[in-house]
């Protein structure tokens, strides 16, 4: 008997897997996905987003930026060389005859390439759009496939560290704006990095290796760090302490004063240009009023190739708070004096520093914060109710009125709709204001309004004139 | 001789062969270029657009709109099968592994797919966007490959008519507030186009095939559209002939009324469907009072295959004059019912109706507007300028407190630079401010304010309320 049930069993089973997929496609039917690493917006997110570009946007404007679009795809070869390791990762659009596409890694490339194009020499310009990986993201930590990028660079030959320092500051200004608790922004230099690569003993051509060993210092203890240095890339235990030693220093000016004095990084061309140029920063970022939130952190590397002096990276939570617990970074970039000449025929280069704002994981973290929340999607201020039936084309005569005047109003699309569905429709949007018509105050040629959340009512025979004295009552009962 | 010439001449041009490509390399150097039928958009174009977006979704929001977003990319068989012949325009990935993606060509079609996805049965919502096309577009007329669409749809069961007179409501409110000059909205209907093929005598497989060639009326002449109905799709000429009749009649709600009795058309059950809609729809259209800019025209045909009640297309220009001379037309949509079905699981049908702002064109013709005008792309308010050297740290320090007030400020990013090149600066990019620091008033504790236009100066300690203060008097002086 147990051989019998055994039997049946297997027989089930091997039923079941002919039936599964029919079974799936009989209770999925048609194609209801999106494609692996994007999401769909919906309308309480877009409410979110919509929030966030706003302060974004205002601060950019505040600080002079012009802004300007590219196209999602550029030309195979734009891309290629530009990305380093990273370039498996470009997403490419299918030979149908014509060019070689390719959609857009970053805002920063189609940037220079737009620079070079129009051999434009200096602009201080934000750019916001999404750019592609095909990466395999964590998408609970707020990464995808599809991603938005806000990115803001100042291009032009300038007196040192003023546009590095107004980037920063405005870094400050978005996360404070935000209001997404404590932050901190670590900066460097590339030349202070390779600096003390050289001082350190490593060999010239190990710097861009060693470089991306020490940027794994946020995920990474030092113990494991200094193991990928010494056995892996094979640097020698001497070098690798040494290193160490330097990785762990955090300050601000004073710091880069200390160095400056160092028997050993004093000896690096490139580490004094670097440190210098770090004093005068955090001169400059003392009048910008933001130095409790930077630090000089010899730690921070940063991945990207063409880095070619100071770079920074923000984080959420007070510095030196465990980096296992954040979100990670928030915002990063850096000076990059060398991309626009790769794009100019003349090689004519335009020194670039920018910065880009990691949005969606500020999307994300403002998304869970407003799980619970109700969060409006419209902005409709007045509902166009009826109290009986067989009043549509006073409502619609209403509503144009509305239209008219530029209020946000709207009607139900029904013929007759019951007045308690207009009503919680109203609290279901949070629509302030119901305008209710009725056969008596037709007759008077009056309206009644009535504030959703007292129920208080007003009569009144200039509807527009009414929902706007109620609109302010209701927004200075607010304040 | 002119022998010996003509060899000259034709080792030359071979010659020439051999070395243009070097040549072309040599002067253009790196790649400079954007692919064929894209473009960036520059500051001045971005400024533009800004403002036809913001009078654009203004006019949603004030219609009660939400919005969502969608990926750039959907999975291919999402797009399958629902473009007929155009699907060959579709913009493909290349398979990296994993699904097969394509661009999207639409945002409707992407649209149903959110709604089916999320169970979605009533929704009025906006979606602006780039869409993707293979085309071959004349770029002059403002087609490109790459453009953006601005979609309002209303999906759910309604009471008839009522949402798509809200559509040409908003149609008309939209090109009325972007100042295009005179316009006017064709409305037609699919069930009567199908009714009138009917009872024209045309066969049950030939309706879409003659639709498109009825489609071409806004590009051909009737005796052009009336041989490819006869010579090329074997129509008998007496069924064309009575077309020819139908589709040169225009009016309002006089004519679905007048079709209404007609001995013909009224013997087509989907005919007279449409024409009572019709009926309904110019009623509603008169309350919302735009029955001056809509013309019932039984010409109008659209080429999508998802239309199933009323359609309509907006074009510059009074109603009836020389097509040729139009941009063609800048809005356009209708009554797509069964699109949603076709994601649903259980085939539910979801109704919808809505419309696509046809924005590039908008932009084209408001850029050509703008060419010789000034059109500012900052929004820079006050610039902190210096009349003297070494007064670098006095202009960061004010501009910070200009930006802590919220003020839109910038300085210049040299450490001396001169006066006349800072107040060059304000008249080029429009600044209508300048704070102007001497010693002499850092001296008293003050600030110099100047107004660029009037050269008018104010001295003061507090900078912050005398830019507010002189903002609202130059806009004062402008109203």
């Amino acid at each position: 008997l147990p051989e019998h049930n055994h039997c049946i069993c297997r027989r089930l089973t091997a039923c079941m897997e002919h039936i599964m997929p029919f079974l799936i496609k009989f209770l999925m039917g048609p194609i209801l996905l999106v494609s692996q690493g994007t999401r769909d917006y919906n309308p309480k997110q877009m409410a979110i987003r919509e929030k966030v570009f706003n302060t974004i946007v205002s601060c950019f404007k505040r600080h002079g930026a012009e802004t300007i679009d590219t196209p999602v795809f550029e030309l195979k070869e734009t891309l290629t060389g530009k990305y380093g390791e990273d370039s498996k990762l470009i997403y490419d659009l299918k030979d149908q005859g014509g060019e070689l596409l390719s959609l857009r890694y970053d805002l920063t490339v189609p940037f220079a390439r737009f620079l070079a194009m129009n051999k434009i020499s200096n602009i201080k310009r934000y750019h916001i759009a999404k750019v592609y990986r095909r990466d395999n993201p964590a998408m609970t930590r707020g990464r995808y496939r599809e991603f938005y990028q806000c990115d803001f660079d100042i291009a032009g030959h300038y007196d040192p560290m003023i546009p590095d320092a107004e980037c920063l500051r405005i870094v400050s200004e978005i996360l404070g704006e935000l209001d997404l608790g404590d932050f901190h922004i670590k900066v460097n230099d590339r030349r202070i990095l390779d600096g003390m690569f050289a001082v350190c003993g490593v060999p010239d051509d190990k710097f861009r290796t060693i470089c991306s060993t020490v940027d794994k210092l946020d995920k990474m203890c030092w113990e494991d760090v200094k193991n990928e240095m010494v056995k892996e890339k094979g640097l020698s235990e001497e070098a690798a302490d040494m290193i160490g030693q330097y990785v762990s220093m955090q300050g601000g000016m004073d710091l880069a004063v200390r160095l400056l004095e160092d028997p050993k990084m004093s000896q690096s061309k490139q580490a004094c240009a670097g440190l210098s140029d770090m004093k005068q920063l955090f001169s400059y970022l003392e009048l910008f009023q933001v130095t409790d939130k930077v630090v000089f952190d010899l730690s921070l590397a940063r991945g990207l190739d063409y880095y070619t002096g100071v770079i920074y990276e923000a984080m959420l939570g007070p510095a030196g708070a465990e980096e296992s617990l954040s979100v990670g970074s928030v915002a990063g970039g850096g000076r990059y004096d060398g991309l626009v000449g790769m794009f100019d025929p003349k090689g004519r280069a335009v020194p670039c520093v920018g910065v880009s704002i990691g949005v969606e994981r500020i999307f994300s973290i403002l998304e869970q914060k407003a799980e619970a929340e109700k969060v409006r999607t419209t902005e409709v201020q007045v509902l166009v109710a009826s109290a009986q039936k067989n009043l549509l084309e006073e409502r619609l005569r209403l509503v144009t009125e509305l239209w008219n005047a530029g209020i946000k109003a709207e009607s139900m699309f029904k013929k007759n709709p019951k007045l308690l569905s207009q009503l919680q429709h109203c609290e279901e949007s949070g629509i302030p204001l119901v305008a209710i018509l009725g056969e008596q105050e037709l007759k008077n040629g009056m309206v009644k309004l009535r504030t959703v959340a007292t129920r208080e009512e007003v009569r009144d025979s200039c509807v527009c004139v009414c929902v706007c004295n109620s609109l302010i009552a209701i927004k200075s009962r607010q304040c």
